[in-house]
């Protein structure tokens, strides 16, 4: 059996490579968005020319970068969402919400300092850890027969 | 991954011909509504034999064209929807429609002529682009990982 | 036993008006979109202030009636939509195949002269119907005994 | 026809009593979560007694504050989230979206300031509007039938 | 509590008199198709005029017929369906395997005599019972405390 | 795209042999309930012994039939439905009902002798047919190009 | 704003008296079970007369008990599931879980002592609690604005 | 046509070995929880790290292995779930009530001892069986052609 897991969460640093690497036995196959930030922001403009200022441009990436989420996450079995210490990271927190409401399964990642503000979603989520080789031990663990 | 994309609009050009060119190196397999004109309006008298008149005919091809959007559109992961400068394409619209309320991710293509009469649709697509290339850099965009 | 019913369709003339009229003695709560169409129009200038250009007056308004919409047809169990014989009427077949995908039923209103670029729309809907008076038939059978 | 209305976003401003006085004539029920911030925090501990530490204080609270949230988001036909200048505000985002995953429409409030770090929120979002005036504005036309 | 229930089957016999009599006291409202048979039947006819054969007579009566049982049977809490000794009864079968799909919970009602035929649908019931009075007390039963 | 097809109907002529060799070129696997009639009547007691009396048998088998019937008709994409000129054939209205309210396409072939008793249900049918030729073009149409 | 709450769990004690008099105040309908639990073993009987063997008697009953149980908990908001220290309660387990699956928010209460083998239950519950006190907090807690 | 199957119950005994060996000539993957004991409740402490009580151990664990079961029983198309004499095994009717509720099949094996405490879930079942042979029977049948 083959599993589908949707990484959620920052672009800004390279936690997916990490944890492919250390799923690599794993019969997975991972999806999430556009890690290039500058074409992430950019695809609006990339698909229909020039904006007329920064709110335009923006709407045009966001409905684009939505449709890869939606799309990619309705395809998958398991949400993984992680949270680091930087940056607002709303989209995460509605990515990891999308998920548990379509019934996946999610294993959230945030460091331990993000414990209170992130308290509901934990609470939601179906396992909470503190780092990614946690979050692969549970990604393992449901292939695992003893 | 591969993906299931259900091309929806007017079969009077040829316009899913085009796009499938320009999305031959994506792996994605297209559906669609029969493209040849006349089987598809004569679809119910090729299956019962010949109507009474017009409105019987039209209903007896119109099931049977349903059937097979029905059934298509629900296997696909994403639909695209063509809207062109010509006829009155209200199947356009009630394809679109469904696929909406399906929760499939929907690429709406209408020339900017056609802005204002389209506004509602548009707002409730996933992303609206005016010309084939757009919509399959859109597509493409899903599998890029950079 | 109460129903409550969505009125889709073109706001440039007053067939709900002819339709409430007819339908005064059943137990019936009529919603439908904002009829008056200049304030349709201008709802997104009316809520956000003056737009640039006439696209973004048109975004700003259809995401506002969307929004109204959506919910009405949500809360109804049942729905009317009514194509005349001008128009592109576009956002009726939206909203008429949004009603179908939610499993409301459908009593579709049109000309005998519309049957052809209608005959998908009419083999989905429930009853399919030339006049508001048949309409109101129709919805009056729903709570006749004998 | 009256809706019942529940209101996310932060509860340390008072934003809910003055959209509460906007909207008074509106035929409308607001439900949201315990506005009283430190009833919120402790009402794990209320229920179960002291904890043992922060973590578990918090555990203990959020499920009975989700408990909360999710029973009274699903008796509502639309949702208002706020988001404030300040605060991390990661269950006002998982609440916008798990409305959105569950169909009911979305008005996001929240400054000009953040539109960047939410535009996915509001792409997805029925409606964006920068303060609470819009909102109600919003929310009358619902209602309103010229 | 008030309970919304469906009455499915034929409409040659009084049954669902008898079964409303005997359930006078309960918190219950009744719904069920159009009983006057000749209405039934013609119900097509008296909507759209007449009509060219009586294959079209039926196909107009049964939409509408279908409308109407398909809002009622989406509005009620449990069905109850009934076969006599005669006539195909198709569509009770039909509205029966509906309402089970739909998850509402089915009280069968058969003579002995049709256990055979029955017995896959008599599987999948809620209940299934020989008479009436039998139906009534199992109805009863939802409200009783002790 | 290969598709999966239930059918549904007596098992005491050989009609889905017929079915399946004409559509012996087409990218369809059929599916269907034991055609064995006796050991489909058998199989309770097969599983579990002897029974006291008919009833009992015919409820034993009856739960198993319906567990085949009920994880095939979900994993198809599309039902197909027989009537033929005799046998009450209760189940097949309740498997094509089952099929519709799942949200698979049906096609009904039944005897235009049929007509009036299953009005109702052809009318709920995607498409009706008189024949299993006619029924193979309809399947075939699915796939065809022009 | 009402609520209506199931009441899920064992028959044997009168914990469903004195949570109803702890939440007397509280706008809640308190749906459940038969109690009288010679009633509820017997209702198979009392509806279709003497069963030949204890196992048919249990049989009969336990349909009508589930029809009350699965009507009942779809109409509710919240479900509490209430386990005692002795009798195997595995109809308790069920109902819980059904809820659960429905997304009906879910309060479970047991005795500490259980809590190894209702470990998995409690984790997806929505709030775990060791007495009627502390569900009745929980409860009124949903109500209270401050 | 394959089936992919999921094996609810005890972990105590070896049942699960018996029943694939049994099935071994069926197209159909097996999955089923941890079934290493030890593992199943110290997968919490594994994952992170020592806990300060029995209690917090188990909330740990039990959360790593609901993912588990969450995510295969929503893969699967049909459950078994087996009870043995001892043990509580509430989570074994929380799984097969869960099943149920998405809507699949499930085959319940019990021993005949067991009939009167499970007779609720029994009667929800598909289908209810005494020994392991018996439940390979049934699923076999769902292939067998005649």
């Amino acid at each position: 059996m083959n599993l589908n897991v949707y990484l959620a969460g920052e672009i800004h640093s390279d936690w997916r490579k990490e944890l492919k690497e250390k799923a690599e036995n794993l019969p997975v196959v991972f999806t999430g968005p556009m890690e290039n930030h500058d074409r992430s922001d950019g695809i609006g403009e990339e698909v229909h020319g020039a904006q007329p200022d920064s709110i335009s441009k923006d709407e045009a990436a966001s409905r684009i970068n939505n449709l890869r989420t939606s799309l990619l996450l309705k395809k998958s079995d398991l949400a993984v969402a992680f949270f680091g210490e930087s940056f607002k990271q709303w989209n995460t927190a509605m990515d990891a919400s999308a998920a548990i409401e379509m019934g996946k399964p999610l294993i959230l990642i945030r460091p331990k300092s993000l414990h209170h503000p992130l308290k509901e979603l934990s609470s939601r989520a179906s396992v909470t850890v503190e780092n990614i080789s946690q979050a692969v031990q549970v990604l393992s663990y449901v292939f695992e027969e003893e």
